[in-house]
């Protein structure tokens, strides 16, 4: 089965926003055996769009489309597509009742010009948008399918999860593709690869098709395979994960759309523990990955972010000469932090980060990068030292994951 | 000027790599003044590749394309123009010559593989490409310029700042582009494009085009027009956002590429005033998006994270009686957090924030999305209750702009 996507709207054509829909939507086709044929951006411009499709239909069977759907003039989408399969409007009252409700939560009435949004064209099937006003449409003309979907990311992404992707499963005959992602943590993409060697190679006798995805600290390792019966591929693909286990079963953390965040939850969950964290450098992105999770309340009680000297003295007990002397990204600073957000908050684990984000405040013995972390435990505080790199976002990023991992790994040894 | 950008990599087409290539180069030539008509995506498939440039320059003057010119087997766009062309490949003595260099800098033997680095189409000029082995390419064919580039994002940018705009500008005659964008927060898109019609209609006169842009809690509007003279575009452009302020100044807080964090940072290193944060539901969100901001050091002392009830009262002296009774979504609970980080932390103004992010802890009373945000300032403490949407992160992400959003206005209003 082959499929095309089209997004639409001049914010892309004049590079203002990376267009990162088709990618998702790419994926998600993939995983269901739909196979992408091209990827087409234009502008908001009615024969532009109707252009498109007339060259994606000729290539594909399915045709996604997204954005041009907001209720302002310069969104033409719908219009569009009432053109070009030569039909009215209609309005849908199913369609109207989630315009409504959306507006009921925000507690305000529904406006003119957003009672336009449950105008649909005659021939198409409305599909539920669970955050948004516009809904998805769904056409079956000529044996051939068109799906058009807001362009907002989030939006977007609902509607292909739990509306487009159902639906084409039921509609089509799809081959059977099955995919099983690895998560691994604090081993670089070529120490892994050198790791694994023999294993990949393996793999071609099984028809296992490997990708390495890497991302902040993280490489996600994607094995795919396709067949007839969906059990014979799994066991197939899950033999495989068994033995990858035996070489580097250390840094894995998780499978699929695990996060880090989530299993270190989890674990505390499972343990009866809590955590708090004292932030420095970070300045609350690990308090934020933490609170991520849904239910974090049960384990997560708290942190202090202690972004100045002051605040790191007044409540973390960090003493003014150590700070000055060693300054605060220093072993003895970032440990007393832990100890001290531990003992305030009463809780069985404590992190504490400490370090130069960048892009200045760098110096020959601290270049920017230079990170302490330090874990507080019921028996004990230890601390390491990390040099990241100089981007200021992703240096955030590394710690606060370097952190959850080392947590992570200290709560399975007392488990053990 | 008319251009299109072709992407060819198998990569795009399985969603594993975002196409952040395309954004980039139509930046480039929207700032030179030539307009993007379309953005292709194609697989590494011969006959793809030729029927994506046969489509292309019917519509553009200008094909541009990246990747594909790696020197193994699965990169195929130099035969594929070869073909296309029908020409063959002739041995480039000054390509060579960069090839020789970039191995010669890694101490390492031009191999054969590379060596047919250097081998081009002979009808195109050669590209210097400073940071990999493959050359750019540029082909003048009936009056089409078509122009060949790596897909690695670094060797592509270099190549386009340092070859092919100047090239392009020195080949044809553009028209000058002036884009300008106005960042609104606190009003929806529909409510917005009310309060303007009579002005968004009014741009049609003077050859402005209107797009809206929205975000979470926010709109970006941008305006866009061409001519021959950059000033005069520009006053015109100005002389419209002046108009635009008078109608809706309230909720603009920016332009171009500012963001809210960065605007709030200014106004209070401006006024030499300085923040702290107690935060509840967005557990340490606010904190994060106010330390992406480099040098927030200098404003931004530190948070308290009260997740839990226990340290609302430990660390917040927010009286137990209160929390059991009214919840801790409550304003009484939310404005004696401000007023006591505030204290605490010495301040002039505190954030605080408490609702229910979801997508648990909803009652009748207080639904998911329900939030109270507090401010207090050296004068009063205040507090306002909003009511988001269903969506976890969202509802996260929305507080936290809200709330900073409530600090600049009344940052604005006391320096006034």
């Amino acid at each position: 089965m082959k499929a095309e996507i089209i997004t639409i709207g001049d914010e892309l054509l004049i590079g203002q926003v990376v267009d990162t829909n088709s990618a998702f939507i790419a994926t998600k086709l993939n995983e269901a055996g739909i196979h992408v044929c091209q990827i087409t951006s234009v502008s908001d411009n009615k024969e532009h769009i109707v252009e498109a499709l007339n060259n994606a239909v000729q290539r594909a069977d399915i045709v996604l489309m997204t954005g041009g759907l907001g209720p302002t003039n310069d969104d033409i989408t719908k219009l569009t597509l009432c053109g070009y399969f030569n039909v009215g409007l209609r309005f849908d009252q199913e369609a109207y009742k989630d315009v409504e409700y959306m507006f009921k939560i925000r507690g305000r009435e529904v406006s003119e010009v957003n009672r336009k949004q449950a105008e649909l064209p005659e021939n198409c099937v409305a599909l539920h948008n669970k955050n948004g006003t516009a809904p998805g449409m769904w056409f079956d003309v000529n044996d051939k399918v068109y799906i058009s979907m807001p362009g907002v990311p989030y939006e977007m992404k609902a509607l292909m999860e739990d509306e487009v992707i159902p639906k084409l499963k039921e509609r089509f005959t799809l081959p059977v593709i099955v995919h099983k992602n690895i998560l691994t943590i604090g081993i670089g993409e070529s120490v892994l690869a050198e790791k694994i060697t023999a294993w990949e190679a393996s793999l071609a006798q099984d028809n296992i098709k490997l990708a390495y995805l890497p991302s902040i600290g993280m490489v996600r390792l994607r094995l795919s395979t396709s067949g007839a019966d969906k059990n014979t591929l799994e066991e197939k693909v899950n033999r495989k994960i068994e033995e990858l286990k035996t070489l580097v079963g250390e840094y894995i953390f998780g499978y699929e759309n695990d996060t880090l965040e989530v299993i270190v939850g989890k674990l505390l969950k499972e343990n009866k523990q809590t955590l708090s964290l004292a932030e420095s450098c970070t300045g609350g992105y690990i308090s934020h990955l933490v609170t991520l999770a849904p239910g974090s309340s049960s384990y997560y009680k708290g942190s202090i972010v202690a972004y100045s000297y002051e605040i790191k003295t007044l409540e973390l007990g960090v003493d003014e000469e150590v700070l000055n002397q060693r300054g605060a990204v220093s072993q003895e600073v970032v440990e007393k932090m832990a100890s001290s957000v531990r003992k305030k908050f009463h809780t069985d684990y404590s992190l504490a980060v400490s370090g130069i984000a960048g892009p200045d405040g760098g110096t020959p013995e601290k270049p920017v990068g230079t990170v302490w972390i330090a874990l507080a435990t019921p028996t004990k505080v230890f601390s390491k030292k990390y040099q990241f790199a100089n981007n200021r976002m992703r240096n955030i990023q590394m710690t606060a994951n370097t952190a959850l991992n080392l947590l992570r790994k200290e709560i399975l040894m007392n488990v053990k």
